[in-house]
């Protein structure tokens, strides 16, 4: 069966969001005030081929480890959807 | 109060995601056959000063689509957490 493994990649806290920063100063300047901060990461829909959900997503979470995720500065999430 | 409104960003159905691609070529090749697809959008923590949790959604909706989402090509959920 094919599962969706959903995947938020974000940073770590207290890791510099250079492009969080940058969408922040943005918003400001179109007169969003009430903003405090903005953090930007990624969302990754994987589509995979496994017996079941449990066999998904520990296939996800290898992807992550592996590739999608630089755990020297990022955190993840996995999700899994039918 | 201060709210985080979490927004997923994501290509609608049927545009082409040409960054999706190259990540799930770059896994199939690392031997990861049981994948798919992939799709890959944003995932952005928005921290908003609000009276109330409705009123931090209509912001951040606001956001979108002021700047943050290009509405021709993509789609976006706003989920609002304290």
């Amino acid at each position: 069966m094919t599962y969706t493994a959903e995947v938020l990649v974000y940073l770590k806290e207290g890791v510099l969001d250079t492009q969080g920063k940058a969408v922040k100063q943005s918003l400001q300047r179109l007169g969003f005030q009430d903003l405090e901060d903005v953090r930007v990461g990624k969302y990754i829909q994987l589509r995979i081929n496994a017996e079941n959900e449990e066999a998904a997503r520990a296939r996800a979470k290898e992807m992550c480890v592996e590739l999608l995720v630089n755990e020297l500065i990022e955190e993840f999430d996995i999700k899994v959807v039918d």
